[in-house]
């Protein structure tokens, strides 16, 4: 089986470096790719096409990991020539996966859950052929959701509304803690329901909330636009909680 | 020594059960008590005085355990015959604890963490006291604070903050994710990373909190009032969520 990689960043790196058998080869093309990205595709000794074109023509699975602003613009450019399953594994919006879904024959819907580059992470797959990428479960934790195109990237959304606005709860809720001096307390007092590590997770997460405080933003925003019809007010009021933590 | 008991339900009762010991005798009385009552305390061979100020001047620790709105009226009446210390520990607001302070002596502020009537409830305390009665450490967890009265119950009411408002999220995400049919998906997917019992704590949350709406609004409601110079912009969200499940 040849899997064939658009983009070779940390996702596809991990890929190639988590699918070991001697069933699967990997391609990819050194198009104009940068001399550090060509290095860490020659370091993995896979095999480059000329172009992206024939790495397209030539997959059982075309794997699309790029930067999601790129991600449809890639399958209008090499979707038509897959013949095989194109699985699009960028952290795009519903919309995007759907817009992809005009220009690909079979698209897979895949979003990667936990970091990539951890020993374990986690995908979710959705589409009609998301069944035959099951096999990959031997390899990193593989799901199939349904047979619907963009559930995959549904259910990341879903998963931020929860983990984002929690981060905007903790920050304030650690704030008014550290105002009466009870932060020390606070922790420990929700250690017993929530679990011993709650102050570590907890800190970390406020943490990289406020120093990525404009993404995260947008990113609640995009989440208020999709699910406009359900007037989120948790996540509104999260949106609003980071907005004061902006230049 | 000689602990005295006004108010003999669920806490006290749990606290009699709890604390054995042939150096602690209890104390309180049948003054005005029902039927039940009685019995309860009949039944774990309670010393019953004629009188609550008989009791409350024999104790050396007084513990008023009552229903929230009669906390201040115990104090009054009883926190003057009190040579020991007064130990409230009803789930009462700071401001409460405040006023009770102005009509005893050495008033210990407990607040209590978890279900009191299971194996294993937390007692926070504070106050100039609180270091006296660590001794109980060995039949309940025991911590001391601060010798600040009104930081236990300040400590209850930032629990709640992150607690009541969690399950506001929780109300909001899970609603979605059912809108999409992504229920059992949305709990899988955080349980990766929130730990196995997600799903099981998630909907015991949001079920105790849909059927105790009303009450969780008026908590919720509190903790804005309390902490108002800190704007809670997640609590008051929390509060509008759960205005719409109410009738």
């Amino acid at each position: 089986m040849i899997i064939g990689l658009i983009g070779f960043g940390k996702v596809s790196q991990n890929i190639v470096d988590l699918i070991k058998s001697d069933d699967i080869e990997f391609i990819t093309s050194l198009e104009n790719r940068s001399s550090k990205t060509t290095e860490a595709i020659e370091k993995r000794k896979i095999k480059a096409l000329d172009t992206f074109k024939e790495v397209a023509a030539a997959s059982d699975i075309l794997i699309s990991a790029n930067s999601p602003k790129n991600a449809l613009e890639v399958a209008k450019s090499y979707g038509k020539y897959c013949n095989g399953i194109y699985l699009d594994l960028n952290n795009i919006s519903p919309e995007t996966t759907f817009k992809i879904n005009e220009y690909v024959g079979d698209l897979v819907d895949g979003a990667i859950i936990g970091k990539i580059d951890s020993d374990n992470p986690t995908i979710y797959l959705s589409g009609k052929k998301s069944g035959e990428l099951l096999f990959l479960d031997e390899f990193v934790n593989t799901f199939k959701i349904s047979d619907e195109i963009g559930d995959a990237a549904i259910l990341k959304l879903l998963r931020s509304t929860y983990t984002k606005t929690l981060s905007a709860l903790l920050i304030e809720s650690v704030e008014v803690a550290k105002e009466y001096d009870l932060e020390n307390e606070f922790f420990e007092v929700l250690s017993l329901t929530e679990g011993e590590n709650f102050r570590e997770k907890s800190i970390s997460r406020i943490n990289n909330t406020l120093s990525n405080s404009k993404r995260k933003s947008e990113e609640l925003d995009e989440i208020i636009n999709y699910f406009i019809k359900n007037d989120l007010v948790m996540v509104k009021a999260a949106l609003e909680k980071l907005s004061r933590f902006q230049p």
